[in-house]
């Protein structure tokens, strides 16, 4: 079967677990994660290509004119971004690499790597949202409620993702999440080559080489 | 998230292990399983609607005429046939339904069913599928090489599959299998109308309903 990795992004509702979920998901499972690149400096006991890829500000503005990496931002004066090469070679590697971005990266991400799984997170309902973020208990009313306004138009975007993973019991949730992403692989359209192989393989036992 | 139940096909090569393979699945896991039409007479212990619905001839061409039938055959002179009400009704009750039907036959069904999930089983090469065939000792190689030269059409058709799933080891593809099928479920064009209901509850929230 196919040997080429898969790129699989995760969005889903703030308040959606979707942070708990990813941490329990790496823990369990081996997949590739990808190392940010940043322009500020290394903390102590930081390593570069460990923790991030710890680049000057010109190198990390010429990726960003050749357009090598997936997904960048600046925030309190440093660049952060996702290089695009380090997470090709991964799959590459036959390593299935996840991504955690928020909605319009997801969307953008499809558009570099269109074989890329998206996969939504979503609590059972609207009103389970609500009460998770209420009783998280650390945000203002005014901010959940600009969060749900959030969801709402995220909610407009769901329809784009391969799959709508509802994240009930957490456990559970992991399970699925690796099953989807291993079934994947015996996607038909990610099989070309080994039904290609197999259909010459069967023609020349037409010819009798039994 | 959705509630009807899927119609899965399960189609393959001779000798990929295609019967064994569904009577392992359907002991394990509670899915529904299609009960054929025939004009035969019942065998003493058959019961109407349990091993099959027994017609009248008439009743059964009239089926045929009718469209209410997925696929039908004539074999020693009694006709045999999936009925398409029975399958309905139980995807209408949630239940997953598995038929297991050749190539030409589950094309077919997706013509009378777009939203069903086709799965194609292989062995892992086709010089297993070879050995498999040479190895049951029980036909002569012509009809080993009729097979492989049927496998060899039927190979054409994998790319309409949604699904490769190799059999190497029963049980893993057993499981396989079931997962497929539960995961089916999460996808998102199976979720529109849950998408549109959280979309809903999310709208109303927004207007200040915390």
């Amino acid at each position: 079967m196919n040997r080429q990795g898969i790129l699989t992004v995760v969005s889903g509702f703030s308040g959606a677990g979707k942070g708990t979920l990813m941490k329990a998901l790496l823990e369990k499972y081996d997949y590739g994660l990808s190392i940010s690149a940043t322009t500020r400096t290394p903390r102590t006991g930081e390593e570069d290509g460990r923790e991030y890829f710890f680049l000057t500000r010109e190198h990390f503005e010429s990726m960003i004119e050749q357009g090598e990496l997936i997904e960048w931002a600046e925030y309190v004066g440093n660049y952060y971004g996702t290089p695009k090469k380090y997470v090709e070679d991964q799959l590459a590697a036959g390593k299935d690499v996840i991504l955690e971005i928020e909605v319009q990266g997801a969307l953008h991400v499809r558009e570099l790597f269109p074989d890329a799984l998206l996969l939504f997170i979503t609590p059972p309902s609207a009103e389970e949202l609500k009460n998770r973020l209420v009783n998280r208990g650390t945000e203002s009313m005014d901010k959940i409620e600009e969060r749900l306004s959030r969801a709402f138009e995220e909610a407009d975007c769901m329809q784009q993702y391969d799959y709508i993973v509802v994240n009930d019991e957490l456990d559970a949730c992991v399970e699925q999440l690796n099953e989807i992403i291993i079934n994947e692989h015996s996607r038909t359209l990610r099989n070309n080559s080994y039904i290609e192989k197999m259909s010459n393989e069967l023609k020349a036992f037409k010819k009798g080489d039994l």
